[in-house]
């Protein structure tokens, strides 16, 4: 069942930042079917342990599973940071997560060999990114900077104002003084914090996103694997979540940039 | 069992703000043993469903009466919102919430009939507040706010930096427009915030804890249920959590005002 071509791109996230993931999957895989799964009942993941962490991980993939996907996806930062190599330990079906594509992308992007990361305080204390980046490449420098209230901030909806700006050049200074030219989103909901952080670092960052970054490696990964969907057909997309669908749905606009119908709550996790 | 008057009472909260009650239950209380219990795996509640908050309650309630409790106290305010009547109905333990306590008082102190309330935003979408007061004198005005960030920046710890108090004279604007001489602060976490509050609402106006007014409520229940522990010992209180107990023990201290050992991890919930 696994090997089957027709089965779904199965990804999960804390709950609805993924979407970013999704969109580029979308776009760049415009006939595979997607089963989205948003744990916006334990969301969020960044401020909590590692053993929590894996645990939800855990079940998330057993969900999709029973959802019959043909790959996983792990859209979520924290998760990927924390969870990844005991997920593939774990399963047998094919398991991708965000660091490492956005790693690759920052350390290609590099002039001055000097990355700024910003994430969860879960993700900067695995140090998954900055070990990511050494192991390419040595001789580059990183500075890391957990940014908790940059998730309330995007989830308020405050993406451009004072607020947002006094944070950001509260927790960027490290960011500033380390003098990255290029610097990680590394945490799906920063990007809609993007115009603000660019605004503070300076428009000659270049800021990467990885959960953007991660549909070029599944792409690659599908077809290494056979696994790709031949059939060009539009594909139904399906979207679970373990609260209550209203509320992602009404966010979701904002990831997407379009509304989504197809949202049920799975009683599972 | 239930009636076994050496038996502790139950405290939950969706994590740690909780604690404030559980200081003033001592002080109030000092021969009365306490199991808390604090959802640090599915924090925060305030940002969910009725539906998701209502079924994490009952698992917290099951989770204290299985550890012997001779009653249940509701810590959180969005909980005591959202949970309080279904959970009544359901169990036979006497349970008591944190909005009726604080409500009391409110009314109580206020002079001009004008009473605030702030808190997250499941609690003021259930209007729990606004009806409790309303029901007590039809006469008093309310004014509503949610105020998601404080949470995160309590969290944080940023109880009184320049960004805290620009979040602060955001979210209270209709408050401070509202004339009201009297703020119940509907969430566990607010208190820590309170000297910022109190600057942007002015000296004048009185703000309630609606966790530290439970405490006296919770002494007349144990008197008139003859539940009251008559002996005179010092208490061994016991701690539960549904992550890593580590960090919980870290920042419990910023509520009770000094360090805990006996935290342990719940696989239960």
């Amino acid at each position: 069942m696994l090997d089957n071509k027709e089965n779904a791109i199965g990804v999960f996230d804390s709950g609805l930042g993924g979407l970013t993931a999704v969109k580029e999957l979308m776009r760049q895989l415009p006939y595979e079917k997607i089963v989205y799964f948003g744990d916006t009942a334990r969301v969020p993941y960044g401020t909590k342990s590692k053993e929590a962490i894996v645990r939800f991980s855990m079940e998330n993939v057993l969900f999709l599973i029973k959802n019959k996907v043909k790959m996983v996806v792990i859209a979520c930062n924290t998760s990927s940071s924390l969870a990844l190599p005991l997920l593939k330990q774990s399963f047998r079906i094919p398991i991708i997560g965000v660091i490492e594509p956005g790693v690759k992308k920052a350390v290609r992007v590099t002039k001055n060999k000097k990355i700024g990361v910003i994430a969860t305080s879960a993700t900067i204390n695995s140090e998954a990114y900055a070990k990511g980046i050494k192991k390419l490449n040595h001789s580059i420098r990183v500075a890391s900077q957990a940014c908790p209230l940059f998730v309330p901030l995007a989830e308020e909806g405050w993406f451009n104002n004072d607020v947002t700006f006094s944070v950001a050049r509260e927790y960027l200074k490290p960011i500033v003084a380390s003098r990255a030219d290029t610097v990680i989103l590394g945490c799906t909901h920063y990007p809609l914090l993007r115009s603000v952080i660019q605004k503070v670092l300076g428009n000659k960052v270049t800021l990467v996103d990885s959960a953007k970054e991660v549909a070029s490696e599944v792409k690659k990964l599908l077809k290494e694997t056979g696994l790709e969907n031949n059939r060009r057909h539009s594909p139904k997309h399906l979207f679970w979540v373990s609260d209550q669908p209203k509320h992602f749905r009404k966010l979701a606009k904002r990831f997407l940039g379009y509304d989504i119908r197809n949202v049920k709550r799975s009683s599972d996790v």
